[in-house]
């Protein structure tokens, strides 16, 4: 389907035509949230064989692609994990409240050189976007507003299913018990997101802080509340060290 | 075996001496139900790294193949996950009678020169085809009929197995309120189809719609009805965005 | 050890060493039931470069080799899967009286060009073979006949542990169940073999049927019998399309 | 840490230096028990496209260094699983007094020419060395001792945690019913070793026999008994088939 | 985001704007605890194929960076797995106060001539820095002091979470007990360190011991003691062999 019928496609056409009382008011043109997704990059030992010169053109044209496109989506952001996560190399933060402009995205990083060396070993997406359904209130409507702490920790997450059925006081209750314990650690800022149905994890927790052990510290002391007793999964963690996109590929070959 | 051999084989036969008294009742030549298969594909790298030339080569002798079987099948559409899924960077959803479709279209797919650097990381397998049997008739007979949705989300399930020994009807209330609370999210359309025996999972929910957000919406609301307390896996999810084949394989190389 | 050596040990002699009182009779040289295995190949994406003669030299060596020892073993038949599962592109399902035969096949087919560029993604290992101690009679004598059903169902299977200490008396019930909701499905002929210890799984289930949805209808209804509630893994289901060995190969580049 | 440095080392006044009683008596120099390793392999499919001189002559090195070794340590010896287990081709039963021999053996393979093209799917290690500690009797202090069956089954198990908290007696009764079930399988070599601590498993059993069939029979007979109850892993499964190490690398491209 | 934009970054102000009453109060400039990392190395067969000198170039060139390293940083040592464990050829054993030391290493290490040729199988992340919250003392404040045993036993360790709903009496009782059982085995050096949030695992064990079946001895006495209960991860085990750099690397290709 191209974009002219994309354009002239009417949902509300359709969904008037599947339901008789339509309840939702999707209030077009606003910006109503944001997409918040994270990739992963890995590159090809062997592309530190080429030439120098061939591998400083590729990331000068990786590194182009993602300079234009942080002037073009709300937040786009590199991160190193050289020497320290062993399936990844970096990965970019990226904020945008358009879901087609992570395929645009994708797209055009796949046009760089570097991408016939580069994997993808994790893809994280993440919404805030709230519901277009007027009795659905729960996504928070906050914007995701990185503050460029030096260290990005993030990780998908998934609760025992079990939690879904505890009372909404119970989960209230450990919800602030969680807080209070978190909220104490103020050099770690939170921007966790919603995943459910979208992709594999039910929330992205994200943290920006500027000492890693001051995460290990607020994990540790969270796994004594009530709501750490819920966790199905919280694996795999990053680390990630806040870094130019030209800073983070030069990591890549050590050049 | 050839064409020929299968043609003169006469199933009909082979059961009756088997068995002394046959219960079923196939309805030879009738258009019931088809099988639904989704085929994800992920390029290789070093794909990328070929002059531009022979990539377009590629791409449009493996538009070609899909463009003609869109012709010859019910369904075949491609979505593109680029930038987005890590595994896969396209796939196609395919429509049809004939189970063997699936594997000429497979195989006229591996006789593209694209076919030569791509992998599939995933496939699945399901079908809408009544039962043979009189007594089975729980299988819904209702065709398959894609809205050409801008997004389609797509995984896996499986129940857990205790599921199966509830009673008739308490699976029919949990359904019942399951259908209730998915119902109201009226720009989502369902296409869920049957993978027992024939696929590692149980079902292929898939779900048409026009903005991914909303669909987070709607599974974060089922996570709290009784039918979501029975999920043994429903991961991995896929959102593909609908994309003519030649413009999903236009992103593998941004060109 | 060389086949002189393997033929001049006399197993008798050492486990008469062993113990006292042998209680077993192998009734050498009676052909005893047998084994039965499964070999999933999957063809390097590259190959599909190669040069279309060299291409058809690999598969005609490849099929001559399965050709050649369909003369020498029981059973012998190859199953396309191109197309519809993802990390294979056929198997081979192999009786024979001999375990050796399956390694000798094995080193056969391991000569030709075609192993060049094919690796074995699953490989499945079961037997019909009876004890040589008297007093265990629980595996069936019967051969494994297969009758050039259209497709093959496969899958390895696992029970929950504690199905072992059941009593015989409800184990027996279960299975008497689980049998007369699949007799129902007289167009499914079943195949099962025994693989305690010589492979992951316990047994290999397999299903020749004339249409795949036939089986989907079966296993679905099977879901509700009690033997279902002891299953710990039953899958990968694979579903194979008999085929002559040429035509699965020739669906790896679709000429 | 070159050869020189270790020996000048004196474990004796480390450990003095820290504990002040220390209640250890390693019996240095005396032959103490044995580690127990086994190293699977698998060759690269893209080996078997080399001019077959080549091949010889990689196989010849790596068969010259395993003949070499088998003079040097108390076990070295070959089995083959082409055609039967998909992730490896053959594997190396090696049983020695010193640690450090597997690295040196270890190392010697990597210098020969088909090391190139091997990879390491697995390898398990173990020990039947007994502990330094006088009172710790419990693993058994017999030497491993292969008597050359015809076939291995090898595999790591680990027991489910809840049974190392059973009352001795109760270990000890499920210990002798297995024993009695086991033992009455007089074919059947039973040669475990223990791997707590210095691998993912606890256990790796390993048994000679001189057909596969029975140990199938012996292991479904074990799924009774109580000890079976506690298992929490006993897979991978490697039958291998004793081989001369030059005819288990001519299984590897039917040469 | 630069070296010197990084200076500029007031941690303090940022946080005095997020929460009104700071209970933190990091000493700035302190050597307060380290960050210990291991990571894991294989090389790609195909490096073996290589000329011996360009191989020799490789090996001498990464062991400089890695000599240079060890004159920076607390502590980097090389342990060799050649012939032990199948997905790792050798591990660097990292101690540093400052958690961007990992990643300046990394990316001197990608910037030799063998990492063209190295995957990271492996990597785990920890620290033993203390909290900046003055209410938490949990975390030894000891530094990591490496002995030069012979052998490193190294795994990441995972609790089930129930375990962090005992009493702190209970905790401490099984604690006190495995201490205890542990403490006997005094040719066994502990040197755990924590990796709550800033990897998958919590806790990464790391023993150092003159033969690794003292190890095992060790770790076969505490399956019995009530802390062992409460696990619910950890694997892999890793052994190394202590080597200096050159002989770790020689290990690669038995030169």
């Amino acid at each position: 389907m191209d974009a002219c019928e994309r354009a002239t496609r009417d949902p509300l056409t359709t969904i008037t035509a599947m339901a008789e009382t339509p309840t939702y008011e999707r209030i077009e043109g606003l910006p109503v949230g944001q997409y918040v997704a994270y990739s992963f990059f890995k590159v090809d030992p062997a592309w530190r064989r080429l030439p120098a010169a061939e591998r400083a053109d590729h990331k000068a044209e990786f590194a182009a692609v993602v300079t234009d496109w942080q002037g073009r989506i709300e937040g786009l952001r590199a991160y190193s994990t050289v020497g320290v996560r062993p399936e990844t190399d970096f990965f970019l933060w990226k904020i945008t409240e358009n879901y087609d402009d992570l395929l645009e995205l994708g797209a055009a990083l796949n046009g760089t050189g570097l991408a016939g060396w580069l994997s993808t070993p994790y893809s994280y997406l993440a919404t805030t976007k709230p519901s277009v359904y007027t009795d659905k209130k729960r996504v928070r409507q906050g914007k995701v507003l990185p503050r460029n702490g030096l260290y990005l920790v993030v990780y998908p997450f998934v609760k025992l299913r079990p939690w879904y059925f505890l009372t909404m006081e119970e989960r209230r209750d450990a919800m602030r018990e969680h807080a209070d314990v978190g909220g104490k650690y103020v050099t770690v800022t939170n921007h966790t997101t919603y995943s459910f149905g979208i992709d594999d994890q039910e929330f992205m927790p994200a943290f920006e802080c500027d000492e890693p052990a001051d995460f290990m510290h607020l994990m540790m002391a969270l796994r004594e509340t009530e709501a750490s007793r819920w966790t199905e999964r919280d694996t795999p963690i990053f680390v990630g060290a806040l870094r130019e996109i030209r800073e983070a590929l030069d990591a890549l070959d050590g050049a």
